[in-house]
């Protein structure tokens, strides 16, 4: 029986990392436990899909080819989270494959992994 | 409020990989839509991450930034989907970061993904 344990994130500044991706979604270290090198968040909430953090060296991709999609209720929570994630210490990303009309927004968590934010009621 | 709404893999061969990951997790494509470019998979047996499937010309990294975490019970389990995944179409990677006593085993997708099947009963 296999299942969908975590998504790995590379970082380059574990503390960095924990404080920005905790915020964003209200997650928080699996057993209160933040390694130097490794760290795995869950839902503060309760279960769900986990986010790991792992130290990496390996470059950004300027088109990664593994990313996360967030969700967004709407246009307008969308716009509030994006808002809310930039004050977080996320970057806008200068992406130029957005097609006419997108229902997502392409940011930059403060490690450069690159996420977009969706607008899950877009047509 | 912002939610991980699904892990996005690039692919170079849209059936191929939607063949691979639909066995190898037991996910069905959302809506049962399938696209030439992009198709969202979701549990079979109910809610759940969702894993993308997003054609990509980007290529694989060596040691990638962002990659998959399989969950599997035990050790046994762990050998029995490394089997099952491999005959499904996954391929060994010659991992050259193992520690001693690795908790995982590193394969690749038939699109070159690289993701981990863990072992998490592992002390």
């Amino acid at each position: 029986m296999l299942t969908v344990g975590s998504l790995v994130l590379g970082v380059f500044d574990m503390a960095r990392a924990v404080a920005f991706w905790t915020a964003a979604l209200d997650y928080v270290p699996r057993g209160g436990l933040v390694e130097d090198d490794w760290t795995v968040l869950e839902p503060a909430a309760g279960p769900g899909v986990q986010l790991a953090l792992g130290l990496s060296e390996t470059p950004v991709q300027r088109h990664p080819r593994v990313h996360l999609d967030l969700y967004a209720r709407d246009a307008a929570d969308q716009a509030a989270e994006v808002e809310r994630l930039l004050a977080l210490g996320a970057k806008d990303v200068d992406w130029d494959l957005y097609p006419e009309d997108p229902d997502f927004v392409v940011l930059a968590d403060p490690e450069g992994n690159v996420f977009c934010v969706i607008d899950t009621s877009h047509g």
